[in-house]
């Protein structure tokens, strides 16, 4: 699927980690996280026209950005500092629909500068990944002229970086979090109100991320609805909202337009990698897919969110 | 959308009881409830044969079942009682997301036996509302040879009448609860999991309520999701899941088949009729509905819905 001519190209800004994750499969250290490994992989699948922009530390093994290359991402700007990589430590609750951070180590996050390269100013789709929105806003002031905008973040910058989160959302097309990130943004439970809210800042399209239960798409020409794949093996929820949020802005890259026809594929798209990615740890479970494997879980959602439109 | 030839008969057990319910929006009391008023209301915008079998006490106002009857419900297995009709008093959080049981008074329901007219025996369709899976069973007993029997239950009859609910699940086609309660009749937390565990119990579906989450129907052929209204104003839960139900099965009989194709359409009218449910209190929701809202929130879900099959 990589040989349409009229790719956009995309950039992602955001963390290259290493998580500690503990939960009902044991602890699991030292894996290959942060959110621009998952959306940088899973949107390669639908496009070579991804670049990534991020900090790494002296401790991050070239074979990742190897692997990465091999895939066709262009991690020119991926920079090296010196320190350690950002690293998470959290636990999952036995049903794994809950976590708590345990520990942050921000290493050479903690003094990320983002710099574009000249060739990374001109995209054309731009993914801020869940960064310090500070960061978020320097990368947006690089950008020339991008077609879309999306952001994600959390409730950690919306509790003490909101003023900067909100310049960024002044700046941003579509916002994706979610559902508690949009409760608490929105101070609002319902999520029909928190989107309304939420699109009063800034975005003209928010989606609300809600793990098994889907995501929710919310626009001025009204709502759309993707569901998620019921898994029987579900390992680790660790950058599904990421692979998500990359199958999204590949397809889109890949589609080369944004029709709310196309955005809602795209938002199918972003369900299929987020299914993938939680039946394994790390970045395995959207490590090696094809193409083919990619079309037959879209015909299997299509397959379970299809019924047919009668009249009464 | 009454005048199709082939309705099939529904029959319809449950609850007809008053409701004291707090929350959010104050303490409402004496609210007309029970999983038979609501299922039977809904049933009745689909198809004038829907038939109540229910218990009352002497408390219970005529003016209530004259409503059944106008709306096409045959009410003469609705048995007027000594005593007072059963009576729940619940509390829900502020989020309307969980609620407790504050006091159950049985009332009439306490000596129930469900005796069935001749002309109730025959019923095509069976819906045993979550009532005693002893008087579900003495239900089934009586009924000759029903098309498709659904049951719903709770998580009281999952924890202390387990014995006889297995039985019902063995003569129960379609088992409908929540997730939670799936959950704990499966001893399974992944849904997927929980179905599978359930169909070796009897019934050749399930179906998983999920609230505002929409639905999951699991059955040897594959999986359907139906998706939930996301509505920006919800007043009352109470009466979501049997509104869903008495929708389902009431287009079930109107359609006339239960082939796959018309069992999804059928959830979508669940999910249409759930989601008036919830914008009042009591009955009001589903009150006075239209052919035409009905059609238009039918239209709304598949609009929220429909995204186009692509090929990668």
């Amino acid at each position: 699927m990589h040989q349409r001519s009229a790719h956009r190209s995309l950039l992602v800004v955001g963390s290259v980690a290493f998580d500690d994750i503990d939960g009902p499969f044991g602890l699991h250290k030292d894996l290959l996280g942060g959110s621009a490994s998952f959306i940088s992989r899973a949107a390669a699948y639908f496009t070579k026209n991804v670049s990534v922009v991020a900090v790494i530390g002296e401790d991050f093994p070239a074979k990742y950005l190897e692997e990465m290359s091999a895939q066709g991402i262009d991690v020119s700007g991926i920079e090296r500092a010196k320190g350690d990589t950002f690293h998470w430590v959290g636990k999952y609750a036995d049903d794994l629909a809950t976590r708590e951070t345990i520990d942050t180590r921000l290493g050479v996050f903690a003094d990320f500068q983002p710099k574009l390269h000249d060739s990374h100013k001109d995209a054309q789709l731009v993914l801020l990944g869940n960064i310090d929105p500070a960061l978020q806003l320097d990368v947006l002031k690089q950008v020339r002229a991008p077609a879309l905008v999306a952001t994600d973040t959390m409730n950690l910058w919306i509790n003490i970086k909101r003023a900067d989160l909100e310049k960024v959302l002044a700046k941003t097309h579509t916002l994706m979090l979610n559902d508690e990130e949009a409760r608490l943004l929105a101070g609002e439970h319902n999520l029909r109100k928190a989107a309304a809210h939420i699109l009063k800042l800034g975005p003209s399209s928010v989606i609300i991320k809600r793990g098994d239960a889907g995501a929710l798409l919310f626009h001025g020409g009204g709502v759309f609805a993707a569901p998620a794949m019921p898994l029987a093996d579900v390992q680790d929820p660790t950058g599904a909202g990421d692979s998500f949020a990359g199958g999204l802005m590949g397809y889109l890259a890949y589609a080369g337009d944004l029709s709310p026809t196309t955005i809602r594929t795209a938002m199918i798209m972003g369900s299929v990698m987020g299914s993938f990615a939680v039946e394994k740890f790390t970045v395995d479970g959207i490590r090696g897919l094809t193409t083919a494997r990619i079309q037959q879980r879209f015909d299997e959602l299509s397959e379970l969110a299809h019924f047919e439109r009668v009249r009464l």
